[in-house]
């Protein structure tokens, strides 16, 4: 690993939608936005990113796998998938690389099918609510810790 | 949206094997006698109608994201990501369009893997056990209310 | 069974209050307003229909058992008493007709107490939330398959 | 609603034995004590009551229907039926009239089948265990606040 | 009580089918048939019978009331009702007699929704599975012990 | 099978501390007391019995296997192996003889470990509550049934 | 006990800022004002009153335990520690005093967790709902039981 | 609210012995080391901050009580008392404040009575496992969201 | 620690009360009869003790904390909040102390609440039902063990 | 009962293993060391012990019903027969002793399925993870309070 | 069928990373050579093989239903898809082919999310924790039974 | 353990049955027919094998405690007792061999009760449902690794 080792930032299904999709609740960023923001935040902090969006499974999973080489850390927000993928957990352990684990909205106050993660017995952090700074505090817990 | 915006008909997995598989439950039509009586039954109702099926729980994601702008309804089949997809739920919840469940078989009485259901949150009607005139009935609904 | 034996439509309780209980929900059609659609349908189906309404678990129960001589098939609506009888579903079991099940809400998006259903276990069929027209479609699916 | 529309006090199965059955739990006085204690109070406080008492959960149901247009207010004692009738609960939603349920013993410390109640989330006010003054206490609630 | 005074036997909704429903559950003989053999036995044993059924769950906890004064014992067959009415176990309570649960068929080995009774907590002894045999065991049990 | 093949009447443990044990639960009958009436009324139905009691589960198994050549019938009070037993279950799945389940005191009524049983799905009919007679009964089922 | 020993009422977490806090689900009245009624009510009734309120459980507990040898009985509203103080309901149970649960709101329709009471258990009477009038009912039901 | 009204940084139970407890789940910094942070980055972002810790139910509540007035938001680790602690729920909700709930470790993968908590239902935000630094972000995200 | 570093003895809420509080559960033995013995079996083994009561969950969790340099062990009876405290819970994980669980009834046979323990997962050993004897097993324990 | 009426030791299934078995859990001693032990301290009190151990369920059952008359009380360990035992449940009941539950290990933090106990029930006092001196502990107690 | 219709060996999610995946639990053998095991048994056992793998549910769904006419016999190890996916288990229903399930690992002792499969119950037979050799012990399976 | 010592191969309860019991499930070899098919694969694989039943629990227990010296390795179909015996588990964890798990039948698609078992969590490998070749396939697995 060496210095230019970038993040992954790994969004999944549904976030292509960001800025369109239920905006009280998920803000009017688009992903684009986000990943513009998660770039400069990133370069304060000395940090390369590289930013995807999913809508399948299959994809995250390999992405996640590619990661274990490519990448140092891994910041993903999987959005549906959280609740119901045990091969993106399973992948994440794969990957033996820090994870952060974001949602853009407090899912601990939404439907209670939104209370359990599987990213979650595998993330160092979690984040959520915290809008798209979430990206951010992510990058900047994993500046200074990893 | 005009006249002439069509309704999308969205079939889950397994819904490609329909009139092979397990013909005691779900009859011997196959899927292209479903898609042909629905486009009969939508020209007498006077509706256009865009017919798909996919066994990638992704696709089924990306084309409702897509029926937004391009569709004014969904009738949707989702098959066994029924019960397990918060992703369709999200992106149906993203669609905001009429929303019609439609199942071949009475799943209601069928393991109880299948009496839960991510798509009835999102759905205006759910037809179940009606064979596939289910999906002639979800057409003649949305023709009165939507 | 003569050509002319009727189906049995049949109400249970507080569905003498439609058009005026919960509008928004239960819409304003009142309960003599669906018996003259179905009465319209079933005539351009070729069929017979007896309309009946009680609030009583034990007239339901008693109307299906004279049902098994007098009627080929059942469309039931059977209210409040769909989540608790145990009564009715003994009745229908006993009927052994084709029986379809018809909510005018989407009963599977209210209360939880309103997921589970006695009937559907004995029902071919299962319509809920398209309003009234959903008698219809049980008379239409009943015409076609029995 | 003129000023002397009744309010209705309605009591359900076994509320006819009263005075005779289980007396360390129900005490001792007969449904007919409790009237004419309700009527007192209620002429003090300036209404008028209809009391009325049925084993049967149709015309419990019908007499709360009938009450939307007859009486200013309910007061209920559904005694069974209070944990397993969702048609009274529909029907309290239809009356669209202040609620209020009344249970002579203190069903939160008998068997765990008596902790549910159908009734309470329809009604504005709970009083279980005052004996006999749980019915007279539910008219002056009723008087000061409807 | 006087030597004649009789026993109760009360049979609840579905049983006035008996015979003709689901024969190879039930078995062929009708409540009339029943009634004939408890009349026998119950002669033999030197007791009364009154024989009645009902499909109203009013009735059966009026009927049950009235026994009280009227009956030395109670031998009940509470159909569907068993499994979910808390009324007529109310009723059984405060009736105060010796009583006898039957059920010609052996529901632990049905649905699920059959293995909880409401009749149990109030019964002496519970029969089930002997068929129509099980009313003149409870007719026996009551001789030997009440 | 010849007419003089004997019904097993199996008994579980601490069944050999009857008339000791907990004798208002139990009354004060031995298991002596039970094997001369089961005799007498055996008798009276031209039926032979053999009659066993044993505390260990091996030996209720071993004993149970040997009745499928043996025996024409079993009755069984499996005690506290009722509740525990998947190999008492499974030996009698094996015997492929009518069985019948009989408990002296209402196991429903007592704890809700007692509730369950392993006994039941195997059973042709259950008889509890009825005391020592709970046998008689259960003979006379078989002598008219199998 | 002389005639002048008090009524102890005590008010739990949060209950100081009643008449500010969600005035739509508690209304408008502050503590002070629910004590000023009380005394004119206790008055009307020859009762005297204590009127306490603490947000620490500790200091509640205490208190409940000097009620045993200075109070006639206790009306406690224990706010959020009705649903989790077990040392609360162990220390009304030394109390060996009469005890009036109260809650402003309807609590049986709020969020599930406020379902269950610690406080039941050891109460004579519950009243919920009936906003601060349930104080009131309180005292007149001690006046008549105790 | 001035611009100076400070953010209330409130601390549960144990977080006292920061730096010193399990120091590979809570790291080595002391809760004076936190609160040094935190006054250095609310300085950065414009903000003041008060800091509080204690080990007291009551005493958290009444300061989070006393926020309504005093301060612009709370952003709050209640500790143990996260996960039982209604009372905290119901202070949170009469401050009408943004919330930020704040977890050095991630709960959700510690033991399972770690999981729910009843901050969240009352939090904007909440981020776990971030360590101390989860306390800066929710400064930042208060600075940029209220 | 020294030869003379102290074992921590600390009572929960309600102990305050032993010696009345229910006799027939916890005997007429008062918490000062108890200090006593504990002090009298101490210096029997050799050992010096502290013996604390607090009704307050807040001041137990601080003399835990304090325990870890002051004592050499801990014997904890929490009372009721063995039941629901996490706080104490963390605390004793903080104290890094030998810890020994005393319940004065067998907890395990009264109500369902009282069968589960935060305290237990921190304990070495358990002691419950041998009435105030079991603080001495607790000392002898300790003084063999730690 | 005389005065040298012994006390029955009873030791369940894989506790002849002792001392061997996963020694950091159950520690060195062999079961003749801890019958040494109880010998010892046994006599110290004066009492007389009988110490039997078997693997099989059934003998337990019969030596703790010989109990009801050879001996003065039980301390039982029954190894993994606690947790699924009904039958030493009832044998138990059976012997009418008082009864102390003995572990080696603090069952309370082990699998969950070693959480419930069908000896706690019928004893006395419970002693967990007090090593083997809690058979000490067992027989103090009794030789005071028996 | 052929003689040389081949079996499809069918590998899920993560499979890809065999080898350097967690290897204490999954080994050090990559997925190429357990292909190549597989080939050499079968070739021993006179059988073809197809060996597969995706990340892809729709993917092997698809294969899956691609097997009813190319494949004789399924062996699948479906990784993550096993415990979530209803839609490979509605394939296999499909395929109407002998299908063995294997897994590396013995998922029944892993997290309890991994003790579910929707694989087994349309399975011949489950192998699990037999390493790769799994995979040989399914040929050899299919080779003696279908 | 010397190159002879032999694996143990341990059959429970029923298993003597084998060949007689419900053939469709568990085919028509018997117990004879598996114990020779094991030692002919046994001998070609250059291992030793002990083959034994028993009905009973405690003897199996007794078994496997002995095989900690006589045997390299245990294969175990501990039938019925396999879901019901903790006794069983507990002999297991202290042999401290290699453990494979048989089931003739694939156990997770029978009754529920048959999902869990105590013997998984001591099992290096379970294989269920390949017949009698699964005690072969265990041979081979044990002569592979250990």
């Amino acid at each position: 690993m060496t210095a230019t080792t970038p993040v992954l930032i790994l969004n999944g299904p549904n976030l292509n939608t960001l800025g369109t999709r239920n905006p009280e609740v998920y803000g009017t960023q688009t992903l684009a936005d986000v990943e513009a923001s998660c770039r400069k935040r990133a370069a304060a902090l000395g940090l390369e990113v590289e930013f995807v969006q999913s809508n399948h499974e299959g994809e995250l999973v390999e992405r996640i796998q590619q990661a274990r080489e490519r990448n140092r850390a891994i910041i993903i927000n999987a959005g549906a998938y959280t609740h119901t993928s045990v091969a993106i957990h399973d992948a994440l352990e794969y990957a033996e690389l820090p994870v952060v684990e974001v949602h853009i909205s407090n899912v601990y106050r939404r439907e209670s099918f939104r209370h359990h993660s599987f990213i979650s017995p595998q993330a160092a952090a979690v984040i959520a609510g915290a809008g798209t700074l979430g990206y951010e505090f992510a990058l900047e817990y994993l500046a200074n810790n990893h």
